[in-house]
């Protein structure tokens, strides 16, 4: 069995960030296959993504040819493949909430999300109080992240959300970025969980690699013209 | 084991309707519970809602209490309690696919979803007409959920995406009563897949309920003043 997975720039592509953090915190071995972003119609990166799937987005998991995409499925196929590697809680209430709070990632956080895009290499905590004054949803946003958070490291007893790093930390790693990058005011028990989960070698895998990236897509940075 | 399904208008609330038909379908027992749809502040939906789930939306699945929500999560929950139910398809790979297809509508196809909220008592061609003239994403949406089908039907030679109806046909169930209210211009073959999910007893007692409720949200009509 050969995994390879497609992704976009790491300064950016959150949700190419979560199954790559989880395979590599995990210990489950893959390629990469970095993609540069270019939304254009007939772009490079359009043409190569939609050569392996049909949904034209990446992550793209690849197993010997065989295309699983959008990180929710590519979870529960590497939960099926590596059923020792803990991606999911081992009890199944446990289960089933960390699959609710992987969901809620998947479908909602809508304003933290459009407001307040993955970059991990800048630092804008001007942008990020502007935000916070200006956008009530953000606030709610984030809000609900710091209840849904300390409820599960509560339960856990930590260190991560459902006690060993699984899938619903890969799910928040990126927003974990965000929080940093947008300095954003949390409490101090979500600064230490952000902490930590930053600080998880798969984690700090990808952010090394985004650092390194040095790279600027305009498209991706409405608050400014340049790194 | 007890299970309760929290639910919307089941005249407008297509995630609600997702587990809801999948279960009835598949014959798994449950009672439902339903929660008319106010999304004001401090409203009795919101303060019902909330009592169960801290994510604040239905659906909710409970079992004995325990609550999962979001329908991906309900939707693993149910494959893992019933496994021989047919939840998801029995071959790894097929699983997968449709693990890939439930992941693509929970995230994507959002000019559809935006544009042509559910409305399963509604005819309403002319707008249907005016949004495909007006909006080229609602018409790149359509173009994938053909080809997506299509190409499930053409794998697995029907008469449903995965061929027992499924989790994934649940999961589309709301698009295609869409397409019939929109009167949305698409190809014989989807619109044969369209009677058929249409036709299984679990939608069609849906669409039986949802036609009886004479409910009239106007939150939801922006095209319309009254039913």
């Amino acid at each position: 069995m050969s995994l390879q997975l497609v992704i976009g720039n790491k300064n950016y592509s959150s949700w190419s960030m979560r199954p790559w953090v989880l395979m590599r915190q995990l210990g489950i071995v893959f390629d990469e296959r970095k993609l540069r972003f270019d939304f254009a119609e007939g772009s490079d990166f359009r043409r190569q993504v939609a050569a392996v799937s049909p949904a034209g987005l990446v992550p793209v998991l690849l197993d010997d040819g065989f295309a699983v995409w959008d990180t929710l499925a590519i979870t529960e196929y590497l939960a099926e493949r590596f059923p020792q590697a803990g991606v999911w809680p081992a009890d199944a209430r446990q289960r089933a909430r960390a699959r609710s709070l992987c969901a809620e990632m998947h479908g909602g956080f809508g304003a933290l999300r459009r407001h307040c895009a993955m970059n991990i290499e800048a630092a804008l905590p001007d942008v990020g109080e502007r935000l916070w004054a200006e956008q009530p949803a953000l606030q709610r946003d984030v809000a609900r992240l710091e209840a849904m958070w300390a409820e599960a490291l509560d339960a856990s007893g930590g260190p991560f959300l459902f006690g060993e790093f699984g899938a619903a930390d890969a799910f928040y790693a990126p927003v974990c970025t965000r929080l940093v990058s947008y300095a954003l005011p949390v409490s101090d028990a979500t600064r230490a969980y952000v902490r930590r989960v930053l600080a998880a070698p798969g984690v700090a895998a990808w952010i090394a690699d985004a650092l390194a990236e040095a790279d600027f897509i305009a498209d991706e940075e409405p608050y400014r013209s340049s790194r």
